[in-house]
């Protein structure tokens, strides 16, 4: 595989796509002030960010209301509330997930939204209905993603038949997401030059969605765009599931486009990141999501460890290894 | 540049050197019990690890043995406290600072020794005191590395004419010291090539030894890994200097090799390095080191925000920035 570019260039196919509060949201419910929020969308304007992403498109039959914040809903109204008109570069998303997502009804006409773009989470096995869901939104005049979901767990043969489908999709971009931080550099380029491969044809973007398990969600989203990928996901201090994911300051910090600034991104962190680390919210690298990332497991038995400050980390890992 | 082997080969010519209590020691000046270092011992013997590193030959004329724990200066004596008479396959190591090690007077035979190893610490200005610690080193028996510090502000030129020096020396195996954290996955490959491809035919080995300020410390060790390093650091939890270095409980998850074991780790993690945590002693991934390491800067501005937990990140990126 190609090197695109060197680690000097300006690369205008890149696309920066901040999701604390979708990713972030699932560390606390999604219970984010209004004046957190509004700052962050301020943030990414000043930095340059080309995408934000608000939260999901949460079913309100399967998801209680009142048992999470508003961004798990996302309703226009409350986008609207922070972005007013948005008469800025900086582009909206949420994400619509397969099989929790009422988007007949929830997904408004793009004509009425403020809502630029429809990111569709799947796991590979329900790929026909996030096709329906691209193109309901597409339709419906949004942009739209496909996000394959915990992808080293999946056959790459049936990856393969994925990409045939959503290369003749009409998406803009398919992610790459290890869900479960379960996967190296080495394979990641792997994995994105056969999405790169079997989709440039078709004019398709390849972004990349990392988690932090294994200490590897930068370093495998620098190797992605590295070969190619553009569409590239990151959280301010990395907040996200479990062991979080690649940050946005160190992404920024990395890239060469002088349109991308450092700055209102390390105001936002002294403002809004210390004190809600300091609040006891936690998220970010630690053993147990190490040992589950090393097994290529759902970081849930890590959560609950580090939710009960459980550090038995030998019985953690002697249960991990018990798959039969 | 090729790969050599795959995620799933075992390469025996690997060995893993676990350096918690010498770059672990610039944590804590080197107070560690006697009971840690007696079972990081057992644990390294356990966990299959090659060499454990007890720290610096350090010049008790130039540093006061009051003010820093006995591992800062390891007296053959300390070391045969802990090995006996090391009758395992576990080798000892210990790392001599170049301008900081009075080499002739401290370093005794080998055959009077419990040491096996002298790693020589150098800036590349100061190859030729290294060298000469080498040759000393090695008519007195000891294996021998040379550890070139602070690769990312060096000349490619100079590194050359270190490399063609080293190769014709009689050390065993030459570092990429990527002392402040400020190289990316390319760029470690890049130079791991050029060390590999100028030194290959004087049979000499390559190592890396990584720092966590951008969280690439695991992810560079792997990939130099991947194409043909072999000589690689670590240490318990990433305890070092600043960000750390690439854990070895990552790496020894991350070997295929059989004859490396997890649990061992895990549970030393659990007995000591827990109380360590908790105790307030502080390393690991940071805002200020992710900007130390960005601006390729040594962390000292770091070191001492987070010991005064101050959070002005805009401040001292600001400071960082202005190098006229």
């Amino acid at each position: 595989m190609e090197l695109v570019g060197n680690l000097l260039s300006v690369r205008h196919d890149v696309r920066v796509f901040d999701a604390t509060i979708r990713d972030g949201g699932l560390v606390n419910d999604f219970y984010f002030s209004d004046e957190f929020v509004k700052d962050l969308y301020n943030m990414n304007v000043k930095a340059g960010v080309d995408y934000m992403e608000f939260g999901y498109k949460a079913s309100k039959d399967i998801f209680d209301v009142n048992k999470f914040g508003k961004w798990k809903f996302c309703n226009d109204d409350d986008i609207r509330s922070i972005v007013g008109d948005n008469d800025t570069k900086l582009k909206v998303s949420v994400m619509a997930d397969v099989g929790r997502c009422d988007y007949k009804h929830d997904i408004q006409e793009k004509s009425n939204s403020p809502i630029d773009m429809i990111r569709v989470a799947t796991y590979i096995n329900t790929l026909p209905e996030a096709l329906a869901i691209i193109e309901d939104a597409e339709k419906k005049g949004y942009e739209t993603t496909c996000n394959i979901m915990a992808i080293s767990n999946c056959q790459e043969n049936d990856v393969k038949y994925a990409l045939e489908m959503l290369a003749q999709s009409s998406t803009e971009a398919i992610y790459i997401v290890d869900s479960y931080g379960a996967l190296y550099p080495e394979q990641i380029r792997r994995i994105a030059d056969l999405y790169l491969n079997t989709t440039a044809k078709y004019g398709k973007k390849i972004g990349i969605h990392a988690h932090n398990n294994q200490q590897c969600a930068f370093a495998n989203t620098i190797e992605a765009l590295s070969i190619g990928c553009s569409f590239l996901d990151a959280t301010v201090c990395g907040m996200g599931r479990g062991a979080g994911n690649c940050s946005l300051e160190g992404l920024i910090g990395f890239l060469k486009n002088p349109e991308y600034k450092l700055f209102p991104v390390l105001q936002f962190i002294e403002k809004h990141m210390v004190p809600l680390k300091e609040s006891g919210v936690v998220w970010g690298y630690d053993i147990p999501y190490m040992l589950t990332g090393l097994v290529d497991q759902h970081p849930r038995t890590a959560i609950a460890a580090i939710k009960e400050n459980d550090t038995r980390y030998v019985d953690l890992y002697k249960n991990l290894l018990d798959r039969d």
